[in-house]
């Protein structure tokens, strides 16, 4: 399966004063990567919410930091579903520094399919798992 | 009138790689200050919404940065409202460091009280504000 | 004097449970801006530090709050210079919603050209200051 | 070994959209709590930085969502050492609510320790390390 890329630029607000991004603000771009990937899909998650009554929440997260982030970088962030359930999809994402493709940091992100009230797990809508899938075939 | 004081420290999250607290933090700093004064006044922000159907927004904002403040300073924050409208209230701010009491920023938070539903300005409800004066003085 | 403008999309970290965006979060909005207008003009702050030896910080902001901006919008940051001294630069940046071009929020912010040893106010470069004013005609 | 626990209280600035803590937001609270468990030890870690020139940065983390924190909800953030090796710590961290004891989050946070200059690993100093693990018995 393709993975899906997004660009993120380092900004003061990401870093911290080991002169690095702050190690949380890595889950910020792998979320705004995944947004972005359903965007692609033509999935908005406003009208997911609005129309089929679901969200999806993060239920884990497990990410390795193998090289810092710094002020100014280009980042490539990916998302590749790697596994999926009747409730849930795990997405792993890459950080990748733009300018030489070294791998800063990795991530697996485990998310689940909620009802919008209830805020109980349900299936994920049929023809939005069919979506997700084919795009990235 | 006297002001209420909250103590902050300051962590990596809050830096920037500059080495000092990011300018958009104070804020958070601030607002942090502005909740606990008004528990300490026996206002949840969560029952005044569910109870009495308003939330207080932030309509404006002035902020001067004099001093940085560093990972690890212990900062006290200060709230003390300076002037009232029947829909609105304004509350200066000060950042104190907790060591030698020098003055890092002071700011002046304009917020203004909002019917819950609508979105819309609405006056502040009469045994809320007298709470809030009486706290005051 | 033209306006420099950069795209921003409001992800579910820019926001807090009012449904909104959380209102520190358009300082950093404003502070992508001016970075990327800074590099618009072939100014990169890093280098800007390694080799002239000067930051840039925030002394003074001044913000309005209109009307709030809601996750999934897309926004546009503008930044233009309204008033200019030797060490430091006044910058109006306002944030319109991409779809209706409604202004959501619009501020001043102050920066202070510093010495970035020794964290004093000191001239902002020639060549540097050239460059920007020119970049805005 | 005895957990050592850190008082959080949730403000705007922790929540999302979704009306409860932005999931990148807990490893703020972990940091928190892990900061505070060092200097109730007597360390600090601008000190160490100084001092000792080293720093100790996240290498990894694995975190679970168990139940969700709102607005206003006052936490107790835990810290307790796992696993240790000659450059690394294990701390297991876990997220609970003050009123019920229900646990909301569970992580593990792996951190080493870098001499401060060279971004390398090195053996966290044996006078630290005592510190550490006397603290904990």
């Amino acid at each position: 399966m393709k993975a899906f890329h997004w660009p993120v630029r380092v900004y003061y607000e990401d870093t911290d004063a080991g002169g690095v991004v702050y190690h949380a603000n890595y889950l910020n771009f792998m979320e705004r990567a995944r947004t972005e990937w359903l965007r692609s899909l033509g999935i908005e998650q406003d009208e997911l919410r609005a129309q089929q009554g679901v969200i999806f929440v993060v239920r884990a997260v497990q990410v390795d930091y193998r090289l810092p982030a710094m002020f100014n970088d280009l980042l490539q962030i990916s998302a590749r579903i790697v596994a999926q359930g009747k409730t849930s999809l795990t997405i792993e994402q890459q950080v990748l520094r733009e300018n030489d493709q070294a791998l800063l940091c990795q991530g697996e992100v485990h998310v689940v399919c909620l009802n919008a009230e209830k805020f109980r797990p349900c299936a994920i809508p049929a023809g939005l798992l069919k979506t997700i899938i084919q795009g990235e075939e």
